[in-house]
């Protein structure tokens, strides 16, 4: 079995990468800018949507304003572009937001940040694939209908490329990426081209009616139309997740780092900015008219459109129009726009391990997070954030808008708290710093920090406020949830560090047992039984002697006669078993001896079968790993385990398959 | 965790009994008499409604024989009952048909009856409490539509009070089957009397017409009116089953056990004979009309009666038209019969298990089987038992028609071995008997056993005829797999016990190991580091050393460091591990050691945490577990665990709950 998993491994995984070929896996700004920007543009594939729908909610006359709602989103981009370029300048090492915050606030604020980037690290997953499903189902109609199966098969599918390592995905994704700049690009250009010489054809939704929700048929008048447009803001600032991303993954960036990581930041914000405003705008030219819920909202002739109608993403329809004498062109950025999302969710393959990482070093997660895969990746994060996403898939059925309440909230928990802290760290090294050039550098970095603070924590509130009951307050439990955990692991792991250190008295540590007193357990006599006697004969201990426990009179008759026939030089004990158990008895013989002589060492010998087929572990070994475990909670005790090679575990050698090249042939 | 657990353990099972209390839940007759006949009698509340449903097929007329193919099955039951009072005599130590088949046949034929009675024992389970949960469905409507899940809880509240013990479930369950007696005999007696005097009511069916199906438009003529009287025998043979159970349930009577199961066994044939004949008598005179599908085979004036009428089952019309004047009796009847069905599952829960142990004590079954639980039950059989009854049920819908088709083809062909191999005992038996007395006794029963063995030959091959396609293939092919399964866990357990045998060569068995080499594995310098240091050395190896993985440069120099600055008597070595893996460079190390020193002995002592919650096993082991499963690959390796209990861990002993009463308070 452990044969069969490993060729498999070996097969979705590639062969294992040494440790000191760690530096050839770091990225060049042209792959880093797909890599980390993925999330954030592909984000214009939702973003514009969620504005344009709920605006739809007060009618045909709200949906004007959304280019409004549109620079609204880009002026908090550009400040919080502005912001994070201090952040990677002044902390490379790829803690990112959690080490800003931890650095200057405190251990309870970086684990708040993380607490927040871990649950938007999953939900990236899940709105990006998510949507990629949607984009999928406009262009495969046999998709309709399963795209929450589709899109978990998308999931599985990123985490068998992520398992295989950072390098090797990001060529991999980088092509895509550069096809759907181009794609947006030369729809806005040749859009504002046609606009301009009056050639711009209308949306195919451009001819329909919106029937307003009843509590907006005033439309956006009065304070339940201005809720209304800073819910719509608060949807499009999906757009600014991704930011962080970069920011927590300087270290894969290509020397100089932290130069080379703001230079990719402020390329990303500037292709955000030109994407997102250009799609509403050409949404608007070419009347597209979109709702949340089309078959009801939507008026045809004064009638509702009903169940027949199909409402295409916003680029889907915008390509359409522009391409509309080249079809093929218009289905080709519907699907560059589809797999962009798709390939979006790997900005969070990329940074939920990384910061699981060092969460797993500073202690609060699992040990094992902190383990590198075979293939240099963070195999058990990359893990763990797919199965979570995919539960996430599957409870809100790949729906965006619903899945689109829960997103951003930790993004701007995450920026406000970090925009916080790089004030703060201004203001500590300034207290320090001499020169005057650097200390007006410093001083620079701080106004822009607060501006980025103000501006961050004001969306927070706003986004608190619009989206709490719709949704914002289940991203917000798991934060929560996520944040005791991580604190309750660290308490734990520090406890026991407490518990296990050695202190001053390291005199007593050393003191020796003063006697061994070694048990062999004894079912039957054979060759498991000789092969445990000799061995525990072999370490020559003070006391030696076999016990069995009388289930069966007649077994216990018959093993002393095999016993004194064979002469075997060790004592047998019989221990009573008047319940017919194996563990109790032998554990009260064990705790006696300890009661006798406290300062003895009492090894157990325990002959177990090692067997080469996961179905012989029923046949076998039941008791003898029961009593393991049982005994192991006595302090003063050794249980050796004396392993009896079953002829079915041959050829297994516990080693995985030898790695070609690294180590000699024959191994 | 463990405490919990136990604590929930004694909770459902009461206390754990001594083995030599094992006398005391022997069975008088008159406990006996329902534990072990609830089965058979029971039966009787479907197996004339089988008979009738079959039959209606043919239409009117065809009902009216259903008592004389009643008759037929009372025949067949006379024989069977005759015959296993053999049984009961000739073999008394409760091994039943698996015995006799065993000892005269061979062990074939012994598996061969063993598979068909686990099939059966199962059914037995699925049809009475499916049967159990539709009588309750008819007295309580909110049940109808949810059978299924009723039935389920039922078979999970029969387990646990199985679990608590054999003694008790017999009090618990003697009441009911009295109760039962009762009901179906004043039933029968009043409903004669009503009869005779002329004041017999008629059914809440009789009215009704009944559409004959469109293959028997000619009732019961020709070839396949013969062949549905023969499915409806079948069906009514249904009857039978429990027979076999008080043959493998002798060792649970007083004493003199045989006498007093042959006793009961009678008495049981005798009831079982009078109700159903009771039962199909009063059907015809109350004029009880009851179809396979109502709702379209019953015509009330010409039309189908639809999906509004409600087809009660058979007792329950019967009580109604006898008890017309006191429906409060009536309706009790239906109750006691639907308590009894459900309570006749628990037949199955004695005979199961201990079949279930005489197999795995012979091998054929893994030996957990064979481990008595705290209440001396058969824990692990009855969980088996109720766990496939369970998704018999679910996935039959506990439909009875349904599966009564797959019922009683297991019980004769265990009939038809068995009294097969008792023909052969007595054959065998009278060549060596002088006693004149005893041979003409012993020829009395050859010929019983005779008459027994064509009686149910001819009935299984009737059984097979008119109910393989109807679903019987499916328990043909359960005994098939588990027959092929039994048998390949004997080879298996035969080759392994081959290859551990001594032998003749016990010297070699005997050799010792030249020299004992000890490695401590070492992450951090820590007292479960340092007890494992002394505890290594307290054993004295020849060759003691501490060994690290260098995962990280840094850890490794600090590791050093420390290590020379407590002066540690013991070596440090340090083992590159280029994949950054654990598991690997250990494992190669040992097998360089015992590559140069093959007559060496490896010992590898592991510090492990012992602690005392499930989650805390996330945070710790994982490296050190995966290291144990893989050390034991390797021959000549012993792999000491160096247990370190943290304060988690405290309070608990790794001993269950002290047995109040038999061992000392304060233990």
């Amino acid at each position: 079995m452990s044969d069969l998993s490993d060729a498999a491994k070996r097969l979705l995984l590639g062969r294992p990468v040494r440790s000191d070929r760690l530096g050839h896996t770091l990225l060049p700004k042209r792959i880093a800018l797909p890599v980390f920007a993925s999330d954030a543009l592909s984000s214009v594939a939702y973003a514009p949507d969620e504005i344009l729908l709920t605006l739809s909610l007060a009618g045909m006359a709200a949906l004007v304003i959304s280019p409004w709602v549109g620079l609204a989103v880009v002026v908090v981009m550009l400040v919080v572009v502005a912001s994070y370029r201090q952040n990677v300048h002044a902390y490379p090492s790829g803690g990112g937001d959690y080490e800003v915050a931890t650095t200057n606030l405190g251990k309870n604020a970086g684990v708040t940040v993380a607490s927040a980037l871990l649950v938007d690290y999953v939900l990236t997953v899940a709105v990006s694939i998510s949507s990629g499903a949607q984009y999928a189902a406009t262009a495969i109609p046999a998709l309709r209908g399963n795209e929450a199966v589709f899109a978990i098969g998308l999931v599985v599918l990123l985490t068998v490329v992520n398992l295989r390592g950072v390098k090797e995905s990001g060529s991999l994704f980088a092509l895509p990426v550069y096809l759907f700049m181009l794609a947006i690009g030369s729809l806005a250009v040749i859009g504002a081209l046609q606009m301009l010489t009056g050639n711009l054809a209308m949306a195919e939704s451009a001819g329909l009616e919106l029937a307003p929700d009843a509590a907006f048929d005033q439309g956006l008048t009065g304070l339940a139309g201005f809720f209304l447009i800073l819910r719509a803001f608060s949807s499009g600032c999906a757009a600014l997740t991704g930011v962080e991303a970069i920011s927590n993954g300087v270290p894969a960036f290509k020397k100089p780092k932290s130069k080379n990581a703001a230079t990719t930041l402020a390329l990303l914000g500037l292709l955000s900015i030109t994407m997102i405003m250009s799609i509403l705008l050409l949404a608007r030219a070419t009347g597209v008219v979109f709702a949340d819920d089309p078959e009801t909202q939507l008026l045809e002739n004064g009638q509702p459109v009903g169940a027949g109608y199909e409402q295409h993403p916003v680029i889907s329809q915008l390509s359409s129009a522009v391409f509309q004498s080249v079809p093929f062109v218009a289905v080709l950025v519907s699907v560059v726009t589809g797999l962009i999302l798709v390939f979006a969710a790997n900005t969070a393959f990329n940074g939920f391990p990384v910061l699981g990482s060092i969460l797993a070093r500073d202690g609060y997660l699992p040990r094992q997070l902190h383990t590198r895969g075979d293939r240099l990746a963070y195999s058990n994060g990359i893990v763990t954030l797919a199965l979570v996403a995919i539960v996430l898939i599957w409870a809100f059925d790949a729906e965006v808008t619903r899945l689109i309440q829960l997103y951003i909230v930790g993004v701007f928990v995450s920026f406000t708290v970090s925009q916080l802290g790089m004030v703060r760290h201004w203001t500590r090294h300034l207290r320090t710093e001499p020169d005057p050039t650097r200390r007006t550098q410093m001083k620079r970095s701080r106004i822009i920090n607060a501006v980025g603070l103000t501006m961050t924590a004001t969306v927070l509130v706003v986004v608190l406020i619009t989206k709490f009951t719709h949704g914002a307050w289940i991203a917000i439990l798991a934060m929560v949830v996520i944040y005791v955990i991580m604190q309750s692991i660290h308490r734990h792991y520090a406890l026991v560090r407490e518990e296990l250190a050695l202190g001053t008295d390291t005199e007593s540590a050393r003191a020796l047992p003063s006697r061994v007193h070694a048990i062999v357990l004894v079912s039957h006599l054979h060759r498991p039984t000789m092969r445990a006697l000799a061995y525990a004969r072999a370490s020559r201990p003070q006391i030696l002697e076999a016990v069995t426990v009388s289930v069966d009179p007649e077994d216990v008759d018959a093993l002393r006669e095999q016993w004194e026939t064979l002469a075997i030089p060790v004592p047998l004990r019989v221990l009573d078993s008047p319940f017919r158990e194996i563990t109790r008895p032998v554990l009260t013989y064990v705790r006696s001896i300890r009661r006798e002589s406290p300062r003895d060492l009492v090894v157990v010998y325990i002959p177990e079968y090692v067997v080469g087929h996961w179905w012989e572990h029923l046949l076998h070994n039941q008791s003898a790993l029961r009593l393991k475990g049982r005994l192991l909670f006595t302090p003063g005790v050794v249980v050796a385990s004396v392993p009896w090679q079953l002829a079915s575990s041959e050829g297994q050698t516990g080693l995985e398959e030898p790695v070609r090249g690294t180590v000699p042939r024959g191994y």
